[in-house]
């Protein structure tokens, strides 16, 4: 289960392109704020295992190669919880 | 550029996952009433240049397969232009 606070602390590499509050200021790079965790948790896990290419996918490779998977419960709750 | 009353016509087959309003009942599935149109154009054009695998990446490809570069710039427009 993700701890939002974790999350929030875990969540400053993601800020840059995906906003302070999960709303990124770059229209190419998804608003993360109030997205389903479920479907937050898989983007990363999907990321993580190589089933996205093209587009920041291997920035985000890089980015999640570090994480494990209760960072990643933890990202996915935080952005969940946040107002979209 | 996508026209958004275009795209509302075009989702009837997205509403089925991704709620009548871009808010998925389904948590695995994200929701997209309000993100960014370019990112929803760049996931559109993923799937069907097959950079997605995984989840329902073969779900969203077959539906994309059909889809001309007009109606996933329309499909984004109306997405982008429904509240979060």
């Amino acid at each position: 289960q993700g701890d939002v606070r974790a999350g929030a602390q875990k969540a400053a590499s993601c800020m840059a392109c995906h906003g302070a509050e999960g709303k990124s200021a770059v229209p190419l790079y998804p608003n993360l704020a109030g997205q389903h965790a479920p479907y937050l948790l898989h983007s990363l896990q999907a990321y993580k295992k190589g089933e996205r290419s093209g587009g920041q996918a291997e920035v985000m490779k890089a980015f999640v190669a570090g994480l494990s998977d209760q960072d990643m419960d933890d990202l996915a709750a935080y952005y969940a919880s946040l107002q979209p």
